[in-house]
């Protein structure tokens, strides 16, 4: 079934696997008229790419973007925009062993399940690489939401034991140290945890939050079409994300209505502020224009290098100790997923919101005209 | 937007205010030939109605389906099953005050914004009567999972900080207390606590797992259409829940590969397991055999008899003490919208994976031809 | 599959059989302030009602429309519009024979092999009767069109070898006799043709056109979301359409590039205007603010009462002589269902379209914010 | 809006403008198992290239397809397939004129309209070019489709008045003339007559038929997923269709009951037969397991030679002469696009049509569990 494309306006199709000829994502239904280059993606693909540091894999991939339709002297006209990312440096070799056995953590099982066999390499269509698309198309999301004064991002929030300290927040951080988190101090520690963690042959889980900022009150339809519905899905299309929460999120279960509820007040200037924001910004599945706060929580990456149980196609029980060159940890790389997962969703429904009301449609229409 | 659709092929649309004439649901999609009567869908709507006992609202509210399209001879024909649930004892003068202000946690100031007006009458459309629609369609997505041997329950697994204890858990005490737990002492105590939640008109959070067992190895398609994707948007769609998790859920945050990867063997008849299910029964995005375990947290009722502040629509910062009769927590009659959204994403993804190859397309082609 | 349902935005979801307990539509995506009552929709399901003539059938069915959501104060809420014409004085013990045999030129045969079986009672879900729920819709779309002045209207433009002459066309006409035809002579015509069809136990086919006036321009999205796309499909998925046309339809493949070609100029307000209208209004999909120009032809009912040649259930090749009250011609009371279906498709595209260039979001979001 | 995408499960992306980097398309959705391979593609995209003839362009593009991603060891792996044939020998200079001037006939006007602005070379995303995306994307369909028997071809069938005679008609003779015409003669004056156009500096229409054979019972769906109402919008979804007719077409507008209906019979062999085929193989939108018969027209080609009169963007009325390389007719390199288009149709509803009935469901998971 089509399951490559997310998106209801704004509607975004990946396609590629790890190693094949490359990794793209067509993007539809961009309105026309925002500035956008290369150089303005390739930004964002940089923060995903491998080789950045020993806490991501050493694979060296030159992901370098190439944007093929839907630009005109340096503008979107409307149509869709094809992005291709080429895959150079793969070595299928490195995984010719595991076309007969299964991974543990991995899809290699439901893979080969579903469709009668797989592309083994690299881990097929369900590798991280798949992920390309998505950043190239959240950059396009992103610049748009700019536009009108909508801030998005997103940061890693914990690593093993080890979570970032409120009081040590700084925003800028997030881009000094090579985990993409906000307090230096928990970076530092974070770093000594990885460091035991390659050693031991293990890797970490850990978790990254998203903050959306200045986003107009009205975002989110009911009933399915919930902003925060569909930031859950896009979320946890991700692989490896397990937990999706939103506001105080898991917490909530042990709370009281008298705590969790925020109070509304008229600020001095007569704007409609909430006392708290435990709702993390939506209410009714709607925006409440409050910051849309999300959490994310990922699983330690699968591909480790202890030895390992597990079954081959023969019908046996195995050893195995997998090979190649895998990051400890996923979140870091994943940080700019997860905000170009929360870009094009937002967009989308600030898309879909135009008509919600009948004023809007007389308002654009009588201009037209 | 059209926004009160969900599925693929399966595809449920629902309808209704808590104070219109009645609730209902349109489900289309569904395979003919599916024995069903409105005494299989009245047992799940029972078990969300109101008035159950002290915890849950004492609005005598009843709730009776009625089918009125789709099937035919006590068989599903494959078009639309048109279901409705009148509305009868809604009382709106009970509302009328809450016109002119905002309820903290509530939809009351998003809807405004979105839509310019809204109808304000128990919560119109963001009432939690609109889960009518979704637990009638569950019932019909249930009973069919069950023709191929797929079984779908859930259960409170926490209120406030009493958990449900895996020691004690047994499958059919869930039916027998009226927190629909699966552990009587856990019930016992969270009763008491609900007890004292009420005097002191506040209300309380908790949680709602769901366990899918003897899925077929397969459901869900990468890469957006991820079955655990399309479970976190079902289930966040439903009103007051604010975080999703699948197997171990936001723990694997804090774990190691060592510990998170579930092995593969062969058991004594070659049939292939996992050792563990850190998992939740999903691999890359695909059902893996195993069981599906999925948990969502919900917030506290909103509605609170104690004084809180907020603002009215003139302008000014004003108190409120809400009126009228209010579940002390939402998550006993939300078990079942639980099961419900579960039952109805799991068989559209069983319907989806139909094609998923070409040997099935062969043998189902071959045959009709 | 979920084929009940159609529209991007402004989604319909009709559902019902001839001989169930009713029809109905849910519309969702409809934006809200728009004023709407059950008399604005009667006037719409009163022109597709049966027993208005000797040309339609003597069935007195009973059309009133409820609305059962949606609606606050008069005024659309933004949330689905439920709609229910009950049917009640269907006699199901016309229709008992009709369960072992196959009409020619209905769906009998058809939905037994794809279902199993089939509600067999009046066509079940095959009927005409369907088209209330789209009649119904069709009236909110319409309405919310006239209030940024786009017109559309339908009429009956041939009837067997009568065609309505250009030179006698009077729009007002259409509503004086009672085959909604423009042209009073040609209606005198086929009224006498009909009623030879009905002597011979015969029926007849006939054409429907419909006009789109003050249309803005820029309606319709490349390249499958075409304007002239979604009209086709939705024109072609009323039963008994065999042909669509836009602009000059069918004679274009006889005629030249100079003589098809619509040239464009200025008039004295500097307005862009073209010298002709051969494209119906459409150029590259897209509105191009001319009137857009539609043309349905219908297959003859295929329920006549002469005796017909076909096959039972039991293997044999029977005669048969179909019973009950069925119109001699479709083409009159199909006429609101064409101007339905083009409201409905020019609706969504006219939502669709708001969100085309960065100014207009920049526009409604400045605003709005 | 996403107006790139046409189909539910088998649904095809494509993108690209004709003087861009190149056109690509791609096919989520298809079935894994399916062998597929460049040169299969290569051979529907042959049939559609310029340069082939005098009655097409001269242009000599080099329409070489690349597989990106989807296939593994020659075979489809049910991820998606990424296709992209390079630009080659546009020239961008030919077309720098028409930046100011809307050409009558062409999109030009109502894309600046809609978008703001427009990549005016050659046509952009409205150029004639983005059918190849098309054309890989239904030889792929065509392949899986004849893996269970069903037949798809389209021809020629007729230029300005020239008609092929059914009794002149040879199926291997479409592949034998440079028109696409299943009858020589037809052929040999149709040469004739578009020299005559060339001559006038003038283009002509024409029409192309296709037909359907062995197509299993019980494709397509009600109400609105209509077999036909999906052939109609993928039809008319190609530029330049004015009129989609299945079946008798527009003629069934003049016939009558009697005539018009198929009478069912079983044959010698107690198959399900009828005894005529006036339905084009549809009743009540699924098809009945009759050939499928459907007809689209096509306008002239809009460039032509000639002068015309038209309007450029500073306010003034001109003439032009268009340059350029453009085909005199459309519809020879058309013929394949129709089929393209019927044919991913087909398969998408062949796939939707699985999950039909229960007992499918029953046959495919009884197995696979």
């Amino acid at each position: 079934m089509a399951g490559s494309s997310i998106g209801n306006i704004f509607r975004i199709t990946t396609w590629g696997e790890s190693h094949g000829a490359g990794i793209g994502v067509v993007v539809d239904g961009c309105p026309a008229g925002l500035s956008i280059s290369e150089t303005d993606i390739q930004k964002f693909l940089d923060r995903r790419k491998p080789g950045q540091s020993k806490f991501t894999t050493m694979r060296k991939e030159d992901d370098t973007v190439e944007i093929l339709s839907g630009i005109f002297d340096g503008k979107t006209t409307g149509t869709p925009i094809s992005m291709i990312v080429h895959n150079k440096t793969q070595r299928s070799s490195d995984y010719s062993d595991i076309a007969n056995y299964y991974r543990p953590g991995h899809a290699d099982y439901t893979f080969d399940q579903k469709y009668g066999f797989r592309d083994y390499r690299g881990g097929g269509r369900s590798s991280g690489r798949e992920t390309i698309g998505r950043v190239a198309a959240g950059a396009i999301a992103d610049k748009l939401l700019r536009e009108i004064g909508i801030d998005i991002f997103a940061y890693t929030s914990s690593i093993g034991n080890i979570v970032v300290n409120p009081n040590n927040f700084e925003r800028k951080e997030i881009y000094n140290n090579r985990l993409y988190m906000p307090d230096s101090n928990a970076a530092k520690e974070a770093e000594v945890y990885l460091t035991k963690c390659i050693e031991k042959k293990n890797s970490s889980g850990g978790s990254v939050e998203c903050i959306v900022k200045n986003i107009p009150v009205g975002l989110g339809d009911p009933v399915f079409e919930k902003l925060n519905a569909n930031l859950a899905k896009a979320i946890c299309s991700i692989g490896a994300v397990k937990a999706f929460e939103i506001g105080d999120g898991k917490d909530v279960a042990k709370t009281t209505g008298l705590d969790n509820n925020d109070n509304f007040y008229y600020d001095k200037n007569q704007l409609v502020k909430k006392e708290s924001n435990h709702a993390g910004g939506i209410l009714g599945g709607i925006s409440d224009g409050s910051d849309i706060f999300i959490r994310a929580s990922f699983k330690p990456t699968p591909s480790i290098y202890a030895k390992q149980k597990t079954i081959n196609k023969s019908g046996e029980n195995i050893d195995i100790e997998i090979k190649g060159r895998h990051d400890p940890i996923i979140v870091p790389r994943a940080v700019v997923v997860v905000e170009a997962m929360a870009s094009i969703t937002i967009l989308d429904a600030l898309l879909v919101n135009m008509s919600s009301k009948l004023d809007n449609i007389k308002m654009l229409y009588s201009r037209t005209d």
